[in-house]
């Protein structure tokens, strides 16, 4: 999975039937502190967990067994970030 | 999902059963504000959903579960961007 | 998929039982002006059109869910490029 | 898959249920020496064998056909590195 | 698939019950002429194919359809290069 912030949302009328309904967020890569990677691609992930534009997000790129049926996209936020710990 | 913008169509008559009658668009990536991003590689996407040269769109690498049943490559066009808000 | 250029062949005696009998091909990415992207490194795929050294051509990295039945490798030409054109 | 050590845990309440009770781990890829690439971005994986943080660990990014159960994410640690020996 | 050289073997006392038995290795990628590219991280692909320390492979990352049983990584060593024929 990927470590992102949500910075934006997408409107996209003509879609596949599968994103229907879905919500569709704009995302970029963030380092282990939060901070936004700049020279990395933005990229758009299909929201399973309730996320908004500001939260640090976990991005799961697909590849996994044990598929969540929300899941209909290449890329899915699948978590909302609390806190990092380094011990 | 990867943001792109289609800039050119590909023809190939020789080509796999599977992708005789698709539309294979030759896209390029863009940032958040549309711009290209001029050092990616250009790929080669199906469109699903009717876009043409110049559209903004959302591209879907694979991975997913509930695939729809037209993406028989491994880069599909599943959306066409109307907007990006920021919020 | 992407845009690459067949630059050689690859000779392996030792392979994998389900490469046996298969063409392997040396690509390189191209641009859209089927330039080679000098900084990219090698893949090998599989030839599935016929293709040989010196064709542009277009590469799937699997992902797809109407998969050709001869698409046994992670990387395959699944078509020869005629013409890119920017309208 | 990478070589990677583990950097820091992840704490994220609200989450796909496929990952509750998984133990999230950051992680950034190492070379063969095991210095940490500090180019490259973090990512989080699923602990699949009881690693924490410092260890040196294998990490694999799913497209396997035997997959274990408990890879339930698309980045998930397989392995604890003991030497690599370079003969 | 991938060109890379074999530069180690990996030593993984507590791994994931799918590797035990197996032989990881450590690969690099090579360019064309078989060099070592220096900037591109390391990876640990299973050997399917009898490769060693030393040997040119072929590297599949996984995302085929007529998967071979004994690929239970996201990489596996599928062939081991003689040469490399530019025509």
């Amino acid at each position: 999975m990927h470590l992102a912030k949500v910075i934006a949302k997408v409107v996209a009328t003509q879609k596949a039937e599968k994103l229907v309904g879905g919500k569709l967020l704009v995302i970029k890569s963030v380092d282990e502190y939060r901070n936004l990677m700049d020279h990395e691609p933005p990229y758009v992930a299909l929201d399973c967990v309730g996320a908004g534009v500001g939260d640090c997000v976990l991005v799961d790129w697909g590849g996994s067994v044990d598929n969540d049926p929300r899941m209909v996209s290449d890329m899915s936020i699948v978590g909302i970030i609390d806190t990092i710990e380094f011990e």
